[in-house]
């Protein structure tokens, strides 16, 4: 509980208060610019399926009022005197820290941590990284968690390679840009979806190679040992074996949903040809810089659905079905976010 | 169905008629030699648990007569005419291969494939090592299968470098060569088991560095995060997650027991520190011979009860109940192997 003091800045977010989910304005105070933090102006925050379990406390952790949202553009307005990185002015992001979450946390201070959805945040700054030129900064606030979420596990496991062949498994936010950035690595892409309703947008508008309907038995079995690795965005529990069976010998399966439920496999599925089930959670501050560049370098853009503060809880049933194409961004700045919808 | 041919040689081996997985006294013809075949006179067979498995049918895929045996020494008695990497008098081993099993396969010419409980094998040359001076060939054959099975993950996942924190989940066949090859790359081992029972036989008689045991809830939190690797010997359905919770950030388990009923565990549990579930199989042949020199280099035996053939029906029913320290051995060469118990 941080007390009442004249120096904290008072600012206005979106939280929600119960596990609803439901959000409307919520005034609270910044915590105290510390030597290394860095404070900015929210201009754009993207909506992430987390930002949907965290609000309705799906993972049984939630505290409210809780402002969401973690993939967070701003420009910088104020700096602590050690911060040598950025100035006021720069167009910055906040990158979601595993030790204390950027909003469901608890700062040093005691306050409770708060998230994107508001009109200024304080971040240290090893957490922030600057926009490259080249980068619209709408465009910017999805790659700081889908985009990272998928460059990361693709360079840690070694399959940056031209040429490999790669699965993506469910066309949300993630997995749009898992199309989009393993075809700039070079990479034979295929779509894997429980039905034909995307193959267009697949093929066609986010330019995959192939695309695969896991209901349909011999199309699975036909491509059978034939992907070196699977990003599989499924938020849901899943079968994990017809994945497994996908893969190539030393292939990789990639787990980027938060289910809560298990998930289960037989073990000959993995020994017999040495397959890997693994997971990636978002991704290193290092990584985050890498993909915004990467993205400029080979003109690799988000595709986004910008929308006001007041939108956002219809956003936030649209995307719960799955209705966007394919990330949401709210224009943080340039909405009046006092005023509820 | 191979039919009766002057130049095929009959041979005695014991065979499983059905899945009572029985084994008794079974005649039966090699194949002919082929130019790149070599003909063995086997010496020594270790037992597997995968033996238990295959003449009980517990896969589903079991033919019968079936004669088990894949740790197989022997000694070289006849080569086709392109042998070159071996001559009649050379002790050597067969190597499961994994496009024609060493037994309950067919071979090309469309006769059954045999294993080593068994007077002679014939194998194609290719699947023979040379079992290096120094090794005893008795204690050569566990690690044929056992030996190569723990080397070959830890060889393929980079995980050889002294220093390293390795548990091995499980104290049988394959999990006291894992302790032992472990401990012999300079790892600190831990063996985790369910129960207090093996802790001496583990620390003292095996060399391991610590002894967890699973059941014991403060003992496992106290040891979360603190292991590079888990080699899980388990062969039955058993949680993943608690073992999962041992591994440091990118830690990896590698799964070796083929188990029918599916494992679980839930993702974030794989995501949150990019942890691997993995499994791995046997190894290949340039592994095969590694560890055999590796041993030798080391001065590292495999720990084993050597038995007639008489008594291999009595030996699966131990090992079936774990009550065996740690492999067994049947002495085919010393054995009257045409007499029924």
């Amino acid at each position: 509980m941080g007390s009442v003091d004249a120096s904290e800045t008072t600012v206005t977010g979106w939280a929600a208060r119960d596990a609803t989910g439901h959000l409307s304005p919520y005034t609270y105070t910044l915590r105290k610019t510390g030597p290394e933090d860095v404070v900015l102006k929210v201009k754009y925050c993207g909506i992430c399926h987390t930002d949907i379990h965290q609000v309705k406390n799906d993972l049984g952790a939630s505290k409210y009022p809780m402002v969401p949202g973690h993939e967070v553009v701003g420009e910088v307005v104020e700096v602590g005197p050690e911060v040598s990185k950025f100035r006021a002015g720069d167009v910055v992001e906040q990158y979601c820290n595993k030790k204390i979450w950027s909003y469901n946390d608890v700062y040093t201070d005691g306050k409770p941590t708060q998230g994107g959805f508001a009109s200024a945040m304080v971040v240290d700054q090893k957490f922030v990284v600057k926009i490259p030129a080249g980068l619209a900064p709408e465009q910017a606030a999805p790659l700081l968690c889908a985009g990272v979420t998928v460059y990361s596990p693709l360079k840690h496991f070694g399959l940056m390679t031209p040429g490999l062949r790669g699965g993506i498994l469910g066309l949300g936010g993630v997995g749009h840009m898992g199309v989009k950035v393993a075809k700039s690595m070079g990479h034979h892409v295929t779509v894997i979806s429980s039905s034909n309703k995307k193959r267009a947008e697949a093929m066609d508008d986010l330019g995959a190679d192939a695309y695969l309907v896991s209901s349909d038995a011999d199309q699975m079995a036909a491509a059978a040992d034939s992907l070196d690795y699977i990003i599989d965005t499924v938020p849901a529990k899943h079968p994990l074996e017809p994945y497994l069976a996908l893969l190539k010998m030393d292939g990789k399966l990639v787990l980027m949903g938060v289910i809560a439920e298990p998930l289960s496999f037989v073990s000959p599925m993995v020994m017999l040809g040495r397959k890997t089930i693994t997971g990636s959670f978002i991704g290193s501050m290092d990584e985050t810089e890498e993909v915004l560049q990467f993205c400029v370098d080979k003109g690799l853009t988000s595709q986004i659905e910008v929308v006001k503060m007041d939108y956002v809880n219809q956003a936030f049933e649209r995307l719960e079905r799955n209705d966007v194409r394919y990330r949401f961004v709210v224009d943080v700045g340039g909405s009046n976010i006092e005023d509820a919808a």
